[in-house]
């Protein structure tokens, strides 16, 4: 996961707003796309053209701002591979109309794909990945984004398959559950020919949001999740009064779910320092890390 | 004149999108404002609140992204002063459906005024202050922009008043041209009371457009000229093709017009260094310079 922007609303000079890069079995999911986004792609490294599409939270500015500059410059680079953007609907009308006033002639296809928040969902399914909306509480609609591997199948333990003479062709069988039967009939189990694949990883994106107590139930065996902490625990009110969480409820939410990793951002201007943020959710939840533009983290 | 950004449309790691804040007789005018303006504003350490207004020369991306992230982040920091916007009208309607999405309850009045970037008129003007439309000709209808300061009133010469015994009462007539008669009859001519002002100073930007021959016959008296030098000599057909400038041609407009200065700037990505552009230029008009963002120049 490439942290592209990790502010809140209002911009500073040590954040972006909102935006992420998710790499999953060679795909690029962008989430969010806060004013400068396209700035911070290009910072990045990451292959424009490999971004596939781009997943909006909520309609607040600095979740946003970004999409139609970037939508501009793939034009003018040259994209012609769809882009599918899955956000709320009332997007949609506005993008296009701004497509349509600034990006005369598109090279490719903007693909909308509308989403409701309120409903934890499926939004994106193929072989190897899906995308399931996580229902958050905020001063507008807003979901969060579970996006998990699906399993792989076995690898192949190439030594006991040689030393039988398995032929390449009966692999997939066996990747699937197949036992082998020799010449001379004996039965080769299929735990003894295979090896079980690298589990499947799943990040989950919740922000913004206040503290949800219950929130820790959609996130299930989540690996990494990045949760909003706006706020420190000197700031609890604000939080409250604004719907977004503390870095210590954001812990909390990490230990009731039993993630392996907790990720914040979303850190208010008036901190100058997020450590105090790290620190106040250490005490609930250790493995917990800061998100910083440019950082990359395994999920 | 500040510069916040001075690349084109593709946006690379050395430049940002299109925009400038000029300040004149205390006030801060901006024009334009691409994508990442608000973070330059606050790079430059510019007071937000002292932002008067905002001068669009096109619909291009480049130069009017930025805009909705600016309105919106002066919202949140509780601007309550009406912003002025002068744009063609079709910005209008898109702006305010943006705001209303966006940026509920702002604090202060957007208020917008269509201009027609195909005349030259005066659409600003205050008692010491004009802003003027310049017809430009770019792919879409594109006007710059010249700021007059206007003439001020001439500075009293306190020691001579004070040798005939002048009351301060009288200052007002002497600037405005009254000679001074002594007790004894005698006339003091006002041009030994006064002192003349400094010469009102103007600016004009002008991006973007092709190259104009008659353009100087609008920048006549200008003091400092903005021209876009999109490209080099080695791009003076890709410049024709999309209605830009080469750096020779800005400069030939500087030297027709007898400005005192040349800034060029809206550089294309591919220059990585910007020294050959200022090189062609220099060979028309000796006074050019490269602008860069956070540039403060003197006009």
């Amino acid at each position: 996961m490439h942290v592209l922007g990790c502010g809140s609303a209002l911009p500073t000079l040590r954040h972006y707003a909102s935006s992420q890069v998710v790499e999953v079995r060679g795909k690029l999911m962008m989430i969010d796309c806060g004013e400068g986004t396209q700035m911070q792609l290009r910072r990045s490294h990451i292959r424009f053209t490999k971004l596939s599409s781009v997943f909006i939270s909520h309609l607040h500015g600095d979740h946003c701002f970004g999409l139609i500059g970037m939508l501009s410059t793939f034009g003018m680079l040259g994209r012609t591979a769809p882009l599918h953007i899955y956000a709320e609907p009332r997007l949609e009308a506005m993008l296009t109309e701004q497509v349509e006033m600034f990006c005369r002639d598109l090279g490719y296809d903007v693909v909308f794909h509308a989403i409701n928040p309120a409903l934890s969902a499926v939004i994106y399914d193929d072989h190897s990945v899906s995308v399931t909306t996580i229902p958050l509480s905020h001063r507008v609609p807003t979901c969060g984004f579970l996006i998990s591997e699906k399993p792989t199948l076995p690898h192949i333990r190439r030594q006991v398959t040689d030393f039988f003479g398995i032929p390449v062709s009966q692999f997939d069988n066996i990747k699937n559950g197949a036992d082998w039967i020799t010449d001379d009939g004996r039965v080769i189990e299929n735990s003894r020919l295979v090896e079980a694949a690298e589990p499947p990883r799943s990040y989950a994106y919740c922000s913004d949001t206040c503290y949800l107590p219950d929130l820790h139930l959609l996130l299930k065996g989540v690996n990494t999740l990045y949760h909003e902490s706006t706020f420190g625990d000197d700031n609890l009110q604000l939080a409250e009064k604004y719907h977004h969480s503390t870095a210590r409820q954001a812990a909390t939410v990490a230990r009731d779910a039993h993630v392996n990793q907790l990720i914040l951002g979303h850190y208010s201007s008036r901190y100058e320092d997020e450590q105090v943020l790290l620190k106040e959710a250490e005490a609930v939840f250790a493995n917990t890390k800061l998100a910083n533009e440019m950082d990359v983290f395994d999920i």
